[in-house]
C-alpha cells in the first residue's frame, strides 16, 4: 500500500520526512496547532501560516456538536469556513467523548454520549466518525477509538483496545473519499506488550500514518517515553507516526529523538492565555513583578510577531489589565515557539546534529 | 496664535481639513478609535494602520492608575510602549474621575479619588494632568475638566463650568513641552448661553483646539445637536473642533454636518465585543438564528480583513462559541466601518455632495 510519508533523512531514530496530503507538502517532524472550535484560540489564520504552521488540528467531537458538520460541508470544509490557508487533520472525537465519561456509553456499535453544551443524546459509530470527518473536509482523518483511563485493569485494557481494533476496521471500510488520508490509533494503556500487538493489528488493517494514543493521561514521562519505544520498532518506517496529545517542548524533543513526527498539544495556547510564555530558557510567567519594568522581548532570541514589537512589560501590563491582545500576543508567541522548534529540529536531523541540538536545547533551559 | 488645523474645504458648517501633530497630519473629519488601557482591545496596532487610522485616544485615568506615565515614559511613551505607529490623543481622566463620583471630591486645586482597583488614594491636580499626558507622549493633550451630572442645577452647572476655565488656565500655564498640542474643552451643560459663553472664555485662554465635553451623558439627541450648534458660531473656524465620547454612526454623520472635526467612541468596540456588527444597512446582530447558515460577508459593500474572509455564519458561530476570535474579527469590522464612514465622509464633503451623501446614508438605512 502506498504511504504519503517520505523519509529523507534519519538521526538514530530521528526522522525528517515530507507528508503529503491532498492540500500540500508538509515537513515533518510537525506541530500541528489545535483548532478546537474551528479557531486556533485568539490567533489568525494568517498569523499561523506567517509563523510557518502547515497544518492544524480539529476537534471533530466540538464541531459535530456545533455548528455540525453538515453546516461546515455546505460551506465546503473546515478549511473554506475558516479562512484556513493549509492542510487540516481532525482528531475523531473519541477522547473527547471518553473525557466526558459519565456522559459517555459504549457499545459494540459505538459511542451514545450527550452534548456537554445541551444535553442532547448523541451516538456516534466509527462509520458515523469518518463520514463526520469527511463532511468537515478533513485531509487527515483519525479512526474512532476508545480511550483507556489511567490507571486502568488489564482486562478492561484488553477489551478496550480490541474494540478500537474491530472499530479501526470499520473505519477503513466505512471511508467513501480515497483523497483523504485515515489513521490509526494504537492504544494498549501503559502496557508495551498490548502496545506492540495493537500496533500490529493496526498494521494488518492498513492506514496512512499510526497514532500512538493514550497518552499524556496522568502517567509519568518514563512510562510515555517506554510506550513510545515500544511502538516505534514495529510501525512501518515508511509510514508517518503521530503522538497524540503531546505535550511538553521537552515531549516533542523526546518524541522526535524516539522517531514520531507529528505532534498536538492545547499547551502552546492554553499557556498562552494564563500567562506562560515558552522561550529557549524555559516558562516565563508574565505576570511576575520582575517584569514590570523589563524593556526585553519574551525571548531575546525569537523572531515572531509578539517578540518583535512587544516588551515583558507591555506584555505584562496587558495580562494584568485583561486585556484580549494579551491573549492574542501571547499565543502567537507561544505557537511560534513550537513550530519553531520543530524547524529547528528537522534542520538538526538534516545536518546530522541532533544530538548535539538535544544537548543545547536542555542546557539552555538549566543556564536559565 | 498659530493653528494646527488647516481648513481644506467646506460643505455647509462641513468641514474637509488636515491636523497636523507632531507625529504626522490627519485627515479630517476623522474617528480616533480608544484605545483604553494602553491597547484598541482585540486589534493589534498593524490592523489599525491597515483599516485607515491615523490617531487613537488613550486613558489618561486608566494609564495613570495602571501602569503609570512614569513606566510608560520610561519606555519613550505610549506609542513605543504599545506599537503603535500614529498619533495620539489623551484625554485629560476628568471623566473617568467623575464616572466614578462617589471616590471623587473635587476642590478647586484638583480632584482626590481613589482608584478602582484597590481603592488607593490619589489626586489629580489640573498641572498634574498636564504633566502625566506629557509624560504619557500624548500628541494632543486634553485639559482637566470637571464633568457636569445630567440633568444638574443651574448653579451646579455654573460653578463646575468656572472650575473648569480656571482648571484650563492652569493647564495651559502648566504645559512644557510645546510641541504638543492642547485642547480646552467646552462644558456649560445643557445651556446654549451658558455653552457659548464657556467656548468664548476658553477661547480668551487660548488652545490648539477646541472640544465639546459633557454630551452622550443620557440627553436627547436634539439636546446634544442643539449644545453642537450652540457652540460652532462661537468656537474659532481655524481651529479643530472635536466632539468628545460620540457616538453612532448617526451621531457622526450630523456631527460632521455641524462642523466637528474629531470624534472618539468606545460603540464600535463595545458592540463588537457584544456581537453587534454595524453595516451600512443598519446594526447585525450576529447570534441571531438567521444567520447560522449565511454565507454572506457582515456587510456585503464593505472591505475589510473580516468582511473579505469570514462569513455571518462563521462570525455566528465564533460568537456563539465564545471564541477570542471573535472579538477580534468583530473588532476590525466595526472599527473599519466609522474609518471607512469618515473617510466616505471627507470625500463627500471634498467633492461638495455631502448633502446627497447623508440622505444616501439614511436611505440605505431604512431600506434594511
Amino acid at each position: 500500500m502506498p504511504s504519503p510519508f517520505t523519509l529523507l533523512k534519519t538521526f538514530g531514530a530521528a526522522r525528517r520526512g515530507q507528508l503529503r496530503t491532498r492540500y500540500g507538502v508538509i515537513q515533518t517532524p510537525v506541530f500541528m496547532p489545535v483548532g478546537t472550535q474551528a479557531t486556533v484560540k485568539a490567533v489568525t489564520p494568517e498569523s499561523l501560516s506567517a509563523m510557518g504552521a502547515e497544518i492544524i488540528l480539529g476537534n471533530t467531537y466540538h464541531l459535530f456538536i456545533r455548528p455540525g458538520h453538515e453546516l461546515i460541508a455546505r460551506f465546503g470544509g473546515l478549511r473554506q469556513f475558516m479562512n484556513w490557508q493549509g492542510s487540516i487533520l481532525t482528531d475523531s472525537g473519541g477522547f473527547q467523548i471518553f473525557s466526558l465519561r459519565e456522559l459517555a456509553k459504549i457499545s459494540e456499535d459505538g459511542a451514545a454520549f450527550r452534548s456537554h453544551l445541551d444535553g442532547a443524546k448523541l451516538f456516534l459509530s466509527p462509520e458515523d466518525a469518518v463520514h463526520v470527518q469527511e463532511a468537515l473536509g478533513s485531509d487527515i482523518m483519525m479512526c474512532l477509538d476508545t480511550c483507556i483511563p489511567f490507571p486502568a485493569e488489564e482486562k478492561e485494557i484488553i477489551a478496550s483496545t480490541n474494540l478500537t481494533t474491530r472499530w479501526a476496521r470499520r473505519c477503513r471500510a466505512a471511508q467513501t473519499q480515497d483523497d483523504r488520508l485515515l489513521f490509526g490509533i494504537v492504544q494498549g494503556g501503559m502496557d508495551a506488550a498490548l502496545r506492540m500487538q495493537h500496533a500490529r493489528d493496526l498494521i494488518g488493517i492498513g492506514f496512512d500514518g499510526y497514532a500512538i494514543g493514550g497518552l499524556s493521561v496522568g502517567e509519568d514521562k518514563e512510562q510515555m517515553l517506554a510506550m513510545i519505544e515500544a511502538c516505534s520498532p514495529v510501525l512501518p518506517s515508511d509510514f508517518p507516526r503521530y503522538l497524540m496529545g503531546v505535550g511538553t517542548p521537552e515531549d516533542l524533543v523526546e518524541g522526535v529523538w524516539r522517531g514520531i513526527d507529528m505532534f498536538d498539544c492545547v499547551m502552546p495556547t492554553r499557556n498562552a492565555r494564563n500567562g506562560c510564555l515558552f522561550t529557549k530558557r524555559g516558562k516565563l510567567i508574565i505576570k511576575n513583578g520582575q517584569y514590570r519594568d523589563d524593556p526585553r522581548p519574551a525571548d531575546e532570541s525569537c523572531g515572531c510577531y509578539t517578540c518583535r514589537h512587544y516588551s515583558r512589560a507591555y506584555l505584562r501590563h496587558l495580562y494584568t489589565s485583561r486585556e484580549i491582545l494579551s491573549y492574542q500576543l501571547n499565543s502567537i508567541h507561544n505557537l511560534h515557539y513550537y513550530v519553531q522548534l520543530m524547524a529547528e529540529m528537522r534542520q538538526a536531523i538534516e545536518e546530522d546534529r541532533f544530538a548535539s541540538f538535544r544537548a543545547d536545547f536542555y542546557g539552555a533551559r538549566s543556564g536559565n
